[in-house]
């Protein structure tokens, strides 16, 4: 079965924004065993995105829309793919219901322009959307069948996990499982070169390996009758990529977040953590709190980020900064140290480090980070020099901070090592 | 001039890397003013390149390709595009030349399909690549121009700003230049509303907006012949739409972000900033100290996300959180005090809310926050309700925060109020 996506939006042709809604429908297909052969960018424009979807609705089994179903006048997305399929667009009573609930929560006024998102076509599957105003729709054709998403990720990624999904399965027979072995610690590269006569060799099940700030995902997928043979497919090659990686990987399981497995971990051994982040400015507590149930293990989180703050609050010594800077490993383990004695919990990690040029204007030092977890006492700090800007710097650096802390409590806890990269 | 991109590579199809080279040629292109409707990825395949490729030079002036200029087998692009135009391709010798230097700088050993990267049509100009073996190409047809670029930005970006920005720029002569109204505190079909005269009636400068996450930026582009007469069809526009929203406008700088915005007010007046956040968990401090600078300015963030900690580090009243609970007006108010008094700062900024299912399973009052914001002792607080996932809220109360924050330092340092929205 073939796929294919039109990205609607001006803003992704004027480059405001990074098409990243292909990226990641392109990803969930790929898992699902759908041939994509086409990525199709328009803007909110009748001509050009009815040729474009006549074009794609002929030549592919479904074909996915991204964007255009705003309020605003320049949003024409389902106007045009139903006039184009020949669907004509009621009003439905409950996204209309919705809708109003939406702006009343708010205490925004509704206008006019709102009650075109709740038309929906005839005989078509409404998505309703949880995120925002605008419902999803599946419109299912002779020839092919057309699915409308919103724009923002926001609403588009949730409503893919709770629809489309399933929905796409269904209509491809063929069953695919697979399996997500997240590691942490170790670069694409690396993995790649690990991986590589596995990958090389690649029938079914298939590998394909996705690289995120810090942490690089491998998705294994086998092609079957039915799951249980899927899963024997998939069991020996999870099972060798586990033995290459060992502890660094930190879950197969595709929902779990490097913070969720942090989190799990301490929530077993019954242990609180407290955060002392400086360059991260807040980052390692505000992922671990994304994590549901967060209020019982996180005891504080302090964002130290002048050198007054890490003194007055983390009691690191004026001498310590005076004569090795806050960016030390010093002054990191001292942070570490601190954090415990202010909050009395079991563990706490701690961040200092450059994301941008210094008073003096220098930018030799960009990058250098020093990353300091406390278990019980003991205390493991490390260097790191991460690339890119501000905010990649500041990204990397929270990442490594929540591997550093899994590893140290790992280590502490069981008698799991590190061997590998 | 119109011209389009086709972005060659199967790992963009399968998700595997997101299609930046896209947004980055879609915003020189229009930062060069030129009219840029389409964009398609393609995997390396000879029938559906070659109908792609057809399609983009019929319908437009330069078609600009991605990816596939490879030596291997399956890179494709150069020979389908020169086959379509037809243009016979013969060896470089410069390119050559060059290709072998490469390899042996890195003592690589070369291999025959290496010398297929050599090839260039007649006629072609040849763009010579410092950072990868494979030329880029430019074939002037006799309808529409191909410029081939090779796949990996590092090779790409470099060779569009010594070769490609220059070409197109002396191609056309018209000078695009836009300026982003940013509005924070209102929604998008608000703006819309606001602004839908000046919107239907656009045609120089042209008005879009952009919805982000609590801030609509508004862009106003303008075409002319060079920057000078841009600026002057800008100004009336721009100033409109300054009378219409007022002080919710933060910036009109495509550069400066909210948080940006608030720093500098600080920064002006010298003031000093503490962040209690439960909700938001470090959010809104790590968004602070994204801006440069910062150290000087952000003298404590807290994260309290428990009780106790609330209580312990913000001296929230254990009465106030039995009687109305931690998701109140009462606890933010003592939050937003409490802040003050831990770091002796001018300004507290505290939010407190509900991002998922409490305790006893509840949802009724997700998304429920509630912010103060304390300037010398001046406490202003409001409720809110925000939905969507556990992270989509959680976004939304940190830039709700920053934007209350931004208000109430306004209302406090000058005189602006803010009647609009």
């Amino acid at each position: 079965m073939t796929v294919e996506f039109i990205c609607v939006g001006t803003e992704i042709l004027m480059g405001n924004i990074v098409n990243t809604n292909a990226a990641f429908m392109a990803e969930r297909c790929a898992g699902l065993g759908l041939d994509c052969f086409y990525q199709t960018v328009v803007g909110d424009n009748v001509e050009r995105l009815k040729e474009t979807a006549e074009a794609s609705l002929r030549r592919s089994d479904v074909v996915i829309f991204s964007g255009g179903l705003g309020p605003t006048e320049d949003d024409l997305t389902k106007e045009t793919v139903c006039k184009l399929m020949g669907k004509k667009l009621t009003e439905d009573e409950k996204a209309w219901k919705h809708i109003k609930k939406f702006f009343e929560k708010r205490g925004l006024e509704l206008t006019d322009n709102n009650r075109k998102q709740a038309l929906v076509p005839e005989g078509g599957i409404v998505l309703y959307n949880k995120n925002g105003t605008a419902p999803g729709i599946i419109i299912e054709g002779e020839n092919a069948k057309a699915i409308l998403l919103p724009g923002p990720p926001g609403e588009l990624i949730p409503m893919w996990n709770e629809y489309v999904e399933e929905y796409l399965r269904k209509l491809n027979p063929a069953v695919l499982v697979s399996e997500m072995v997240k590691i942490c610690g170790a670069g694409e590269s690396k993995v790649e070169t690990v991986l590589k006569d596995l990958i090389d060799t690649q029938t079914n099940p298939t590998i394909a390996t996705y690289a995120k700030i810090g942490e690089v995902d491998v998705r294994v997928t086998a092609k079957g009758e039915d799951e249980k043979e899927c899963r024997k497919l998939l069991k020996p090659v999870v099972k060798e990529i586990k033995k290459r990686f060992g502890a660094r990987i930190f879950t197969t399981d595709e929902n779990v977040s490097l913070e969720m497995a942090v989190m799990q971990i301490l929530n077993e051994n019954k242990m609180t953590v407290t955060t002392a982040e400086s360059i991260t400015g807040g980052m390692v507590a505000s992922r671990l709190i994304n994590v549901p149930g967060a209020s019982d293990i996180i005891k504080l989180g302090l964002v130290t980020y002048s050198n007054k703050a890490k003194r007055k609050y983390l009691g690191v010594k004026r001498s310590t900064l005076d004569k090795y800077g806050a960016v030390s490993e010093q002054c990191a383990k001292e942070m570490a140290k601190g954090g415990i004695s202010a909050a009395k919990s079991d563990v706490c990690v701690a961040i200092t480090g450059i994301a941008g040029p210094s008073g003096d204007g220098s930018t030799d030092r960009i990058g250098l980070t020093y990353i300091a977890v406390n278990v019980m006492g003991k205390v493991k700090v490390k260097e790191y020099h991460f690339d890119g800007n501000r905010a990649k710097i500041r990204e990397s650096a929270s990442t490594a901070a929540l591997t550093l802390l899994r590893h140290c409590l790992l280590e502490n806890l069981t008698e799991k090592t590190f061997s590998t990269g």
